[in-house]
């Protein structure tokens, strides 16, 4: 991805292709417009999102629907896997465990890692929890450089530079702590709390 | 709030809360400086955030630490609680329920509902699990005004219907489509999966 995409274009990207796949047409045309009714949306923000991947729509024709689908794909890296792990084996962790949605973006969860033995070597989702210490050897042997931190906020800076001392090199945070990361390490974080205060002032 | 604060300001200030309460010096005076420095941040990003709540530092002198903690839990919301609940106790749902972070901003989880017989009537964390066939009157009981929607995708839209047929007008949804509401409800989604996928990109 050349320019960073804002994450409410990219959410939608998942949506657009859904919505194309599910036509079933891949050698017709679709314009921007269809696209924007059919999902309740308004157009700009259709053809803003959409700039973000190579398709190039024509004026009057719109996308080929077919070329439109492989650049979604493509900017989405449908067709690439890339492994990641998840540290702390809580339930939001375990929740992530399981969830699905990482396929749409080519995320593959490769392992999970806690400290609690009653947790250790099972499985959630064909996903097994490794022992926190073992963490170097699993992270350098699955290749991940992505990690989730699940932990709780007291010790979400000491696992941080443990991942980061294994070779990870971006971090998505839900521990409400701001880590500190040498440069060259990307952190994002998702505060869930953060995000409905947010809701509750606009009540 | 008067203005709209950015997630990223917004999840720093109860960091600022926790660093200014462990200095256990409510009488004295802190510079944005001195906050910068303790927590790892530019000083012109903390002056950026406390910008928001009602304090205003002085030079030289800069913020009495009294007047900033109050200022701060006046923002966040800490003086009044507000009930907010849940739909879809799945292993997010639970996640959420059982999640202490929310106290951060002064929002009580009063209810969770589901549609599987084997979860309903059950708690999690002091909450209950109502049949999703109840949440008209329970919300209405608790007076709710916000929801957390932790369904599958494919009942989100439904499930949001119904809410909003119950007086919420402010939606937090985890499901990976985007909702219709009508004027006057407020959605924000949060995506994990497309989070890390932005990480991904930055690897």
């Amino acid at each position: 991805m050349e320019k960073e995409i804002p994450v409410t274009s990219l959410q939608r990207l998942p949506v657009y292709l859904n919505y194309l796949k599910s036509l079933g047409k891949p050698e017709g045309n679709i314009s921007s417009g269809a696209i924007a009714r059919a999902l309740g949306m308004g157009e700009v923000l259709v053809r803003k999102d959409l700039a973000y991947t190579s398709a190039r729509g024509r004026t009057r024709t719109g996308y080929d629907c077919g070329e439109l689908i492989a650049a979604i794909e493509e900017y989405l890296g449908c067709n690439r896997i890339l492994p990641a792990v998840i540290f702390g084996a809580g339930a939001l962790g375990r929740a992530l465990m399981s969830y699905g949605g990482f396929k749409n973006y080519g995320i593959d969860i490769v392992a999970a890692f806690d400290t609690d033995p009653a947790k250790i070597d099972k499985f959630v989702a064909d996903c097994k929890i490794y022992s926190a210490s073992e963490a170097d050897e699993v992270i350098k042997n699955t290749g991940a450089r992505l990690a989730v931190v699940c932990v709780p906020a007291n010790v979400a800076q000491s696992v941080c530079d443990e991942l980061v001392g294994c070779g990870i090199s971006a971090i998505l945070n839900f521990a409400p702590v701001l880590l500190k990361v040498p440069a060259g390490v990307n952190v994002r974080n998702i505060d869930v709390a953060a995000n409905l205060a947010i809701l509750s002032s606009q009540i």
